[in-house]
């Protein structure tokens, strides 16, 4: 397929919606009502054999009476109404359909009939399909979300994303919102009838909006096809993958025609790194590696300088930074002595890490100390710990919430990064987030926005800092 | 040392702050300030040379001054004022001093020698000293807190709670309120030259309140001594043990005399095991043991009977049950069908795992779905997944918040739990903490505390629900 037919179906100008009806409780009237709600930037056209206005739209009774071109027609009629519609698609010259609803080969062997009937219908017209059984298309670009999720981000960004899964996709997507990750387009391929993982990742490797691939995969449709064009686009971008469905209790799909990797957990993970991707264990870790690769570009990680408050902070940081393979490196009398001049006498201890003494020390402490470590040349990156609850909620106990340490401390990061080349990244704990004192959490939320706004990645915990910092850095090792 | 020692230094009823000021930004005005505003129900008497009147109460210009009985004295004068002190509390018959202050054996070999002389003293009088250089006893039954945390829970629990590090119990005693873990009491042992590990591990065995132990470790006395000790505590309730300080990298205390337990993670936990108690990967996973322990006694697990909606969580949960060693055992096709009739027909799947279709489905169906698995012999208890964001966000975007599903829930819970023994695990994760929509994360944690309350451990991922769950069946495993 040229790059225009994928550019038409993944940044649709015009949109067709094939069953859009008033009834938002309907399927067609929902997805309707939610491409609208969110915003979408281009022409849509609902058509529904009735005519008339739809949702304040005007309505056409076949797509073929809409007036100029069609880029993506959305279906969202009952499975054995596709053909038919998908017919009259073809002959609009849509580049591309989705088919929204379930009813194909995942009920049994009539769907599966139909799923190929769709399939020929398509091919014979060289219009494309994603799906059925998925959610389609989410592209925040021109605004269009064809997945139930009208709160998510408008903002477009650098990671493309494949799901086998439509909730995992939505999740994906959420979670990437809450921790600053943007995407370029995000594809539910549902049963990846025609469009599929493999093809994607070839799309995505020549994409140059796409800096960062990110994949939830259950089962693949041929094993050599899916590696090697794991291999082509990882060796151009990161790619992180989400493999589901690893146990022998679960149904899942074959790889190659031997389903010898069609294992465990840490035999998948070994096959994906061999292709040179990076494995995560679950949509947090996931969403976590996207952060850190849109954040840390080139990171090859080595020598961390790491500053936290308080003792348990710094044994730990000691702790997982071994399991991961960092090191944690002494530092110089000269440095070590300049940073102790910084710290409050008691309770803190300078050297590699800083203990601070404090979970919450000022940014008048923490940036020169910060500065100090990363002039050591065996420092490579900064970690720094932040136990933002014990702060916010004292400052809430004074009756005001605004906390602007993170602005002072991204704005040392960029300077250091700048200037030396070494990125910091964040550990921001969850506290407490109790009903009665929620109001605490935002401003963790807030702080993490800023960060990673900034390039800085921020992690709920120390064990999944180091963790995915090590998968960064093993994709970038020369 | 008799019981009624441990009962006056924990739970005292009469309390001396001896180095007590008006000025909340000196240590011993800040600690008072605490102690009044956590509302601690005995007696208050500062103690400073000055007499008067300090933060409302009448002060005394030394401890013998106080008329009556004094249990606990905590001591916020410089490390070298503390032997006089000592020896006046020793005089005044005081069961227990707490050292607050550093400046004992971390900081070289004068305070090491202070650090002697004053437990001679202690020794001296038959009084216990807790630290020095820690932050002594949260006691929520008498309402004290020695540690800088005024919004702890004031509620008493089945916790009794061991930390080597101040900031690290701090973390617990938050951690413990957002998650429904209340403590019997929690003592920062600091530098623990007089009540340390070992002792508080049997203190504990025999403790009625305290029927689970938490602990934060760093290094140990004596290693034979520790883990008789800890072998003793898990022989008659679950010991959770979290243990920091394992990289070569860290300083490390050493364990028996020859070091060779100082090694790694797995080293470790391994050892932890071997004396019958459960090794911790971090603060949060602690707190999250204790939590499962608290809801599930006696939990020995097998078969989970699991409901999600959405194929991936389908999906997610059987890998994540294989991983950690436990069935998701098919189900007859009476209850397949039982339950498929409950279901709505699209994208939904009976079995087991029951695909509930959407990832919050009403209750008027989960309810009779858990009910259906939970009578399968083969099933031991039930998993559900909520992704209550969706539905909280969705109940945003409609102008009001008030989800009531979890009383409907956690009541069926509790009746199939009574009628057949069966209980419920929640799997409740964060998909979107964003600040905009920070509001739906207080729903979570108000289901969170509900469930929790109701015998029903919640968990932020499928991860951390099985591997939990893995620990605690491992422990009561006949």
């Amino acid at each position: 397929m040229d790059a225009s037919a994928y550019e038409r179906i993944f940044y649709p100008r015009r949109l067709a919606v094939i069953g859009a009806s008033d009834n938002i409780l309907k399927f067609g009237g929902m997805f309707l009502h939610t491409i609208k709600s969110h915003g979408y930037e281009g022409e849509i056209f609902p058509v529904n054999p009735k005519g008339g206005t739809i949702q304040g739209l005007k309505a056409y009774a076949t797509i073929e009476d809409v007036p100029g071109l069609v880029d993506l027609a959305v279906l969202t009629v009952p499975a054995e109404q596709t053909p038919a519609m998908a017919e009259a698609c073809g002959r609009k010259g849509v580049a591309g359909i989705e088919a929204l609803t379930a009813g194909f080969r995942e009920v049994g062997p009539a769907g599966a009939a139909l799923e190929q009937e769709l399939l020929a219908i398509c091919h014979k017209h060289g219009m494309r399909l994603i799906g059925p059984n998925g959610f389609g298309v989410y592209s925040p670009t021109v605004g269009l979300t064809l997945m139930p999720g009208v709160d998510f981000s408008r903002r477009p960004g650098p990671v493309g994303f494949i799901s086998q899964s439509g909730g995992g996709a939505c999740d994906a997507a959420y979670l990437g919102r809450s921790r600053g990750v943007y995407y370029s387009v995000m594809v539910s391929i549902g049963n990846g009838t025609d469009i599929e993982s493999a093809e994607l990742l070839r799309y995505f490797a020549a994409d140059d909006r796409t800096k960062i691939v990110g994949m939830y995969l259950e089962g693949v449709r041929d094993g050599r096809e899916f590696f090697d064009a794991l291999r082509l686009c990882a060796s151009v971008k990161p790619v992180v993958v989400l493999k589901g469905g690893l146990s022998d209790q679960g149904e899942r799909g074959t790889v190659g025609h031997t389903g010898s990797l069609a294992g465990t957990r840490a035999g998948w993970d070994a096959a994906i790194a061999s292709a040179g991707a990076t494995p995560a264990a679950d949509m947090p870790d996931l969403v976590d590696c996207l952060m850190a690769f849109q954040c840390l570009p080139g990171f090859t990680g080595g020598g961390a300088g790491v500053l936290a408050g308080g003792g348990l902070r710094c044994v730990e940081s000691l702790d997982w930074a071994s399991e991961f393979g960092f090191a944690v490196p002494p530092v110089s009398e000269a440095t070590t002595e300049a940073v102790r001049k910084l710290l409050p006498p008691a309770g803190s201890r300078p050297g590699n890490p800083v203990d601070l003494a404090n979970p919450v020390m000022s940014p008048k402490v923490i940036v020169p100390a910060m500065r100090a470590l990363a002039e050591e040349p065996q420092i490579n990156f900064l970690v720094l710990y932040q136990m933002l609850f014990y702060l916010l909620n004292e400052m809430r106990r004074m009756g005001g919430l605004k906390v602007e340490y993170h602005l002072e401390i991204a704005e040392a990061a960029r300077e250091v990064r700048a200037r030396l080349g070494k990125p910091l990244a964040l550990v921001l704990p969850e506290v407490c987030s109790d009903p009665e004192l929620w109001e605490v959490e935002r401003g963790r939320a807030e702080a993490r926005h800023h960060y990673v706004a900034n390039g800085i990645p921020c992690f709920d915990s120390s064990r999944s800092a180091f963790s995915v910092l090590r998968r960064v850095a093993d994709y970038y090792r020369p």
